[in-house]
């Protein structure tokens, strides 16, 4: 299954969209009137960050904010927020307040089935934090309630709108790439590490991400969930086909802490497909680098995940035999300076979506179809865990089928 | 098993000594009465670069040189040799010649069980290409043939002669290590990608890497070597404890080509041992990183096999937080400037080793401790490829059962 013109968004073969803050765009920020009012559904760690975005994202503007403690809401509001912005008690509250277009919804895993839902069904957008379901049926539900009440869904995937991701893909897949003659070559073989390193207490359960009824896809799917991304990125977002996991060390609640897998697409040879391997823990320390193996090159990113706020850089490098030394022969580094940083850019990405909605004509959005893919990729991996490692199948959507 | 001072060598929590070019050292190249006579057993490539070698060091002389053929070593001896080298037609006539104290042997590694105890009994040191052995039992023949004929062997496994290799160690196990307060930490987890891009042809058996009946272990034996090595010198060469292949590709000769294994080494923790992930190939691009995570560190090495003639780095990194953003907190570049290269340091390493045999009083040596350890690792990937790449465990010899 590819992701093609079948779907509502970047079509095939293109890289996204210029975005405002390009050094090749002359676009400005999506309208005045494309701005949506934003309201904040949890008052997680994470929704700081969102909240500076909002405030500096010309096309968003923040103006409600819940949590199931209504002096949690104004202490955090008084803290992070704009002045008159609108405070609830409660996440029902902030979905029927008429004046709030979208939500952002930093709330564990396990609540998303049930409040996106309800989100689309108050006709709210919704930007959902990852890893967005527990599975991808539930990933099918919330986009069916999207689709059905007519609102967008995004996940908060902040680096798929930095300007690099689209020109590290635009390298991958350049000029010639249909003929099998771009310079790159095919992305054979892609490569990760995304961990931080936590304490025993975290590890044991004493945050979200490792406890079993908020967010028991842990490591897998809050470090993974970033891997798998970049990973379909480089794949021009090709359904992969199948997925093993190498090593998955679980806490005591059987959450993973740390976990190695590979990602298979088909390659037209069935013993040798293209592989994405990556390890993600909570347990080693601060990186997050990616490396993508072509037929003639090798592009590194040392902070895919995060960028650097000033420079944001990766390097292509090709490598042969001096005399009796090795030299790399190319080695260029790429540096984008952006304008903004890339969770404004989301902010904005999703303001456009939302505007083009009333043309989509009832069709999957690209965002939606590359949540499912990378949930499908975190379903596939703990299905082989659980059965001793073996490689399985990476399960598909009817939905997404039509684009097979 | 604990590499210590059971064994002659450096000895446990130390690093490698001190080298003639190291900036720290004061030390003089090997002695003019350890200079040592060298025959070379084949005109193999990476002959060439080791006749420079000897040429370089002042502990080595270059004085004769056999193939098969004596055509064959007569044109090669005019091209890379100095003049007044003898030629031979036969690798036994040229052990027969007694001015030759020490034999290089780039054969392919089906002939070393042959050769290396031939030259044994002919009273010749060896210092023999990687992969060493087609298994461990080959391997020990091969050190029991060498002691009992009171000679040297080691492998060409040139990084192990450079002073950033010591530096590396020294970081990771420096003061307070001993007592778990060290900076760095435990390596708990590395991983390594080595690998060049070889034609259709090469991948085929074109090449003797890729014969069954050359060097039948093909990229195991000749990129993951060098990955298992390094492992080993950061876990003060210890023994390994387990092997799993996680992915093997083998050629129609069911030579490997690409493969992907992990190496494990006891943690006190079954289910969380030390890992080593290594992917090596003869299917991607020219790379040779390296990256180790200890407890609170990142330490980084982009060039581990091959050193930069020039400048051979390595980063050290520890990365947290600042308002929303990463950045690294620490970030060190290491530079070694290395007066010789580390293949002209591999011939005086071992002029030492060889002037100091007669002290040795039967010990085995470092030396061939580490080739053991490397062979033990490829065999137990092997062992796991055959076995569906469950985890197996890493074989032991009993010479070095003493020092468990």
């Amino acid at each position: 299954m590819w992701f093609d013109d079948t779907l509502r968004g970047p079509a095939n073969n293109t890289a996204l969209p210029l975005l405002p803050g390009d050094e090749a765009s002359s676009m400005a920020w999506a309208p005045e009137e494309a701005k949506l009012r934003w309201g904040i559904m949890g008052c997680a760690n994470i929704a700081r960050k969102n909240a500076r975005s909002m405030l500096l994202c010309p096309s968003a503007e923040l103006v409600a904010v819940a949590s199931r403690q209504l002096k949690k809401a104004q202490t955090w509001a008084a803290q992070f927020c704009p002045e008159g912005v609108r405070t609830y008690g409660s996440y029902d509250e902030l979905l029927q307040d008429p004046e709030v277009d979208a939500v952002y919804m930093p709330l564990p895993t396990k609540f998303h089935v049930e409040w996106v839902p309800k989100a689309a069904r108050a006709k709210k957008h919704v930007l959902v934090e990852k890893p967005v379901a527990l599975s991808l049926q539930e990933m099918d539900e919330m986009i069916a309630a999207c689709e059905e009440n007519g609102v967008f869904l995004m996940d908060g995937v902040m680096f798929m709108h930095h300007q690099r991701l689209r020109k590290i893909t635009a390298d991958i897949w350049g000029p010639g790439a249909a003929f099998g003659q771009n310079l790159f070559g095919v992305p054979t073989l892609i490569t990760s590490g995304f961990s931080f390193k936590a304490d025993d207490t975290f590890l044991e359960g004493g945050n979200i991400r490792t406890q079993a009824d908020s967010d028991p896809l842990g490591a897998l799917g809050d470090l993974g969930w970033y891997c798998i991304r970049f990973g379909l990125a480089c794949h021009q977002y090709r359904w992969p086909q199948k997925a093993k996991s190498v090593r998955m060390i679980y806490n005591a609640q059987g959450v993973p802490i740390d976990s190695v897998a590979h990602i298979m697409w088909d390659s037209g040879d069935e013993d040798r497909p293209y592989v994405l391997q990556f390890q993600c823990s909570f347990m080693h320390p601060f990186r997050q680098w990616m490396e993508v193996c072509g037929s003639t090159k090798i592009l590194k990113v040392e902070d895919f995940v995060i960028s650097r706020p000033d420079n944001a850089t990766y390097t292509t490098e090709m490598t042969g035999f001096l005399d009796y030394d090795i030299r790399p022969t190319t080695h260029t580094e790429h540096t984008e300076t952006p304008r903004w940083p890339q969770e404004v850019r989301m902010f904005d990405t999703f303001a456009r979506e939302v505007a083009a909605l009333g043309d989509a004509g009832g069709k999957p959005s690209f965002w939606s179809y590359v949540t499912a893919a990378t949930q499908a990729c975190c379903d596939a991996v703990v299905t082989s865990s659980k059965n001793g490692g073996e490689a399985v199948d990476v399960p598909t959507l009817s939905r997404f089928s039509a684009s097979t």
